[in-house]
């Protein structure tokens, strides 16, 4: 804890240790996406609001973790076993190789797992086809007390959807504003969302991809499909520019992380997902039993 | 690795440093329940085949996380999206505090969160109810390459279902014959089945309820049915011995872990897992692209 609160408030100081890592500013503002906001002016070798190098920020992410820890079970404690209830939303939205797994297994899996619902949404069965788009999302939502990650996502139908011309454009204006009106049913029901693009350069991704080529134990990884999705890059960047636009909303904004220093993009979207939960600000739930009466109890038995 | 493999493998040292562990025994064997077992033979204290004290299992822990991780990986990788292969599924059953949670965090937690498939059974739901006892078990089967964990089971249906009268004797007798059909039947569809009851006294689960108690910060998982259970304690230990002379079985073993020293507990399953995944030896997949051209094609682009 307090580590973590050290990496998180000494903004003060001037004296760090070589491998000490601070937040200058809260990166929450900073990734946001705004009016106005343009995805191509994002240099995604950044790391806004941040000062530190590598191992510094490996250090706050194992310090934070604790924290982060502390609030998912409190969030939990209070509220899992509710009607309703709070709960957080992480959407996992990014190109190949930009570091989505990482983030599930760096920074959600520090935190207890039965906390946590994971949902992986792939190209969609048949059964999933027969329904509208948000048939299958809507089944994943996080329960009150949870974190729900999904990894990938409803956007998936407005990005492949729009590049590869699954739906036409009437449809997929359509699906904009189902989106907008779904996010907005779960903020009022109590789901924190926080969707984030990790964003990596063309460059970055082909030395990503080449590293899987490189070693046997990462051909699992690579599918020749990536060398196709790969050449339709700007026709992606231009599909999300419009998600952007059109779909960041106070209720659901979306957050673009600069990822080509995975160290970054992990230590980035631990804060935001720790600062949904302090906004929650989940409290350790009173007892609703006598607990004297059940001390007397217990040491009876 | 190596260091997970020093734990495991030195077993002909003298000279260990002060805390140094090393399993002298495979736990596996020790655990095993076999024809004869009786439970109330076991000392919930003791540390089979375990030397060593709580600081060193804890490092044995940290250091064998990372095999099991790899191991799981490799799982993952070689059958996660076909149609059948093998998994591995982990069945919790304990008494109340006997630390099931602990195990899902500490032992299951340090793998990757995108290889496990958790569900906790709690008291049925009416739609549950209106369907055969196994219907809802069936549904949380892990797929191939997936790591499954049980928190509770189909064996509540046979423990507090006995000890509660929440069924006939002729009932309950007909549930286990369908629990070792049903088991089989996994079994030959490849997944690996490790039956875990983590065993503590009647004295460690007072001292924990009563810190429960103690703690604000724990009220929340106190119920004062605990204390209800707890008197009925020696008829459910009769029930665990009937679990035990009638389902363990080759396809699917019971292990009872003694359990009133978690760092114990913890450190034996977690060589349960990685017994079970070794026994498997999942090997990392083939590529079935020509590796060299995609090279060529992705540098090309």
């Amino acid at each position: 804890m307090r580590d973590c609160e050290y990496e998180r408030m000494t903004q003060t100081r001037t004296d760090e240790a070589p491998s000490s890592g601070r937040w200058t500013q809260n990166p929450t503002g900073l990734l946001r996406v705004e009016k106005g906001f343009r995805l191509d002016a994002v240099d995604t070798r950044a790391t806004p609001g941040y000062q530190g190098d590598k191992r510094a920020a490996n250090h706050g992410l194992a310090a934070c973790a604790r924290e982060l820890g502390d609030l998912q079970e409190r969030l939990y404690a209070a509220h899992h076993e509710a009607d309703s209830g709070p709960s957080v939303l992480l959407v996992l939205q990014a190109m190949d190789t930009a570091g989505k797994g990482g983030i599930v297994r760096h920074v959600v899996g520090a935190v207890d797992p039965q906390g946590i619902e994971l949902a992986a949404f792939k190209k969609p069965t048949a059964e999933e086809l027969a329904h509208d788009f948000l048939w299958r999302i809507r089944r994943r939502v996080p329960g009150p007390g949870m974190i729900g990650v999904f990894d990938r996502s409803h956007y998936e139908d407005v990005l492949i959807g729009k590049v590869r011309e699954l739906a036409n454009p009437e449809e997929i204006e359509q699906r904009f504003q189902a989106i907008n009106d779904f996010e907005a049913e779960l903020a009022e029901a109590g789901v924190r969302i926080v969707k984030v693009m990790l964003h990596i350069s063309p460059d970055e991704q082909r030395d990503r991809l080449l590293k899987r080529l490189n070693r046997p134990d990462k051909h699992w990884k690579y599918n020749p499909g990536d060398v196709d999705e790969r050449r339709l890059w700007p026709d992606y960047m231009e599909a999300y520019q419009t998600v952007f636009d059109r779909t960041s909303t106070e209720a659901a904004p979306w957050f673009v992380v600069p990822a080509d220093r995975k160290w970054y993009s992990r230590l980035a979207v631990q804060r935001l997902l720790q600062e949904a939960l302090e906004d929650i600000g989940p409290q350790w739930p009173e007892a609703d039993f006598d607990v004297e009466a059940e001390k007397r109890r217990l040491l009876a038995t």
